[in-house]
């Protein structure tokens, strides 16, 4: 019996999933509870590996899109999964709501992840009897381009559930990270909300116009972000390495954290004029072909290995 | 008479600005109060002119360092020169100091330049006769391949002074941003340090490990940024647009702003943490060839014109 995925909820990040697991020969039991969506991201998902394969990445798109399995119900999506993903709205009555039913109806030795991006597990999963095979996996958009996956337990999640998570996610060529704790956001977003906050503010006091900021990170801090992260960053800005680089602008760095706006409420100007450079930029009916664009430059910069 | 750009101060940002300019075909004067730093920086430039050519980059490595030339005192660095650009210790006093000598000895009509990388020109140009023909031109690291520079007038910087300093740099090939407003770190140092504060607080606290946090960069964050920057990166993740996602997100971003570690101060720990990851990837006397490894990776994003 092949490996079996049940997707629960399939939007923007369920369809990521498709990708991801059908390209590593699962199946995949696609499920939404609203009607007709789980067939469209079925097109979606192919769409996306006609993508892939269209730029050398994948050998064949029809293939993987054999395994993909609209179904009308929790009940179908669960028969037979050996692994199963909730993807629902970003809220922890949402979750709740699917975890207590896929708890009640999904055997016990198979583990429930959840995509959550920001609410870790012990939010909505303190009450179930099997609590201890309940899971964050954090995927990026696209997974399938953007490896990264935050593999978050709760502090009752059983530690061979998290190793299971580990090893899944490598073998569908993922790169897990794993926290050590719970924390609201978890890694990838609060580092994201860190300097996104700061844009916004930048932004909405008029120091530098939405291009501009734009620029700063293409043109300068993204470009070596890409490839080596902030601390060799830092490693590399100093003769003797990061120790120096701490000694010397630590305290900077502290000085200049007591200034950033990263705590106030985006303002109005702030979002309008952030919303008429990307307008300007991109009109919404061509932004699926901008997303297009985007899975290409993601594909060159995997098909670079020079690490 | 060709053009002649003054260095005072020829460090690791002497030595980027002294690729920058040869290579546009300007005559270099590089000037160190260090003795005997001034011939070690043509040195260190013609490596990097080289690494530049081995590559493709370069038509010429040799005409290239043909323009540099090494001088003994401020005197004669600044003679004949067309513009001058001062890189010396990023404090207000050694900044001051350098201005007051510049704004004595330079003739009137050739402006001053600064690499300060956070401090305000009007910090230490306020009583200089010349004040209007002063104003930062903030490099990244390094400039010739990071091509993002930021031009920041004080509130008396002189419009023609902003407006060449911009063309300047567009003709040198760099990548100008203008701030309207003056502010402690200008951008890229404000998004650089929102990110990396936080960054060593979830290590500080336990979170996540160093080689995991690099990893939510170079394999998550950072690919995106390489090439659109944060705006179109939330752009591309609503159905919608951005203006979707700030009603979505916005509020959660705020309230994820309240949580960040921000303005604390870097605890021994998470620097001790952070430096046993780093020397475990490259020790320290293969940091220079790890240098060398960041700018080919820079090359290969550079060659990409799929815009």
């Amino acid at each position: 019996m092949p490996n079996r995925i049940a997707l629960i909820g399939s939007g923007l990040i369920g369809c990521g999933w498709a990708v991801v697991f059908s390209r590593a020969g699962w199946d995949v039991a696609l499920h939404d509870i609203k009607p007709g969506r789980a067939k469209q991201a079925v097109e979606d998902t192919k769409a996306s590996l006609a993508n892939l394969e269209a730029c050398g990445f994948l050998e064949s798109a029809d293939a993987c899109a054999q395994h993909l399995l609209p179904v009308g119900s929790l009940d179908e999506a669960i028969e037979g999964a050996t692994f199963v993903q909730e993807n629902v709205l970003e809220t922890p009555e949402e979750k709740l709501a699917v975890f207590q039913e896929l708890d009640r109806k999904v055997p016990g030795d198979i583990i429930l992840g959840s995509s959550a991006s920001t609410i870790p597990a012990s939010k909505f999963t303190e009450h179930l009897d099997g609590r201890e095979r309940c899971i964050i996996v954090h995927p990026c958009t696209p997974p399938y381009l953007v490896p990264l996956v935050e593999i978050v337990p709760a502090p009752w999640t059983a530690a061979a559930t998290t190793q299971y998570c580990v090893d899944l996610m490598t073998d569908v060529n993922l790169v897990p990270i794993l926290l050590h704790k719970e924390m609201y956001g978890f890694v990838l977003n609060r580092l994201q909300v860190a300097l996104v906050n700061e844009a916004m503010h930048l932004v909405g006091q008029g120091v530098a116009s939405p291009a501009d900021v734009e620029k700063t990170l293409k043109n300068g801090l993204g470009l070596r972000w890409s490839f080596m992260g902030p601390f060799q960053t830092m490693d590399l800005a100093a003769p003797t390495g990061f120790k120096e680089y701490a000694t010397k602008f630590g305290h900077s760095y502290r000085n200049m954290g007591k200034e950033l706006g990263v705590a106030e409420e985006w303002s109005t100007d702030a979002i309008d004029q952030v919303d008429r450079f990307l307008r300007d930029e991109v009109p919404l009916d061509k932004l699926a072909e901008r997303g297009q664009w985007r899975d290409r430059k993601l594909m060159k910069l995997a098909s670079d290995t020079d690490n």
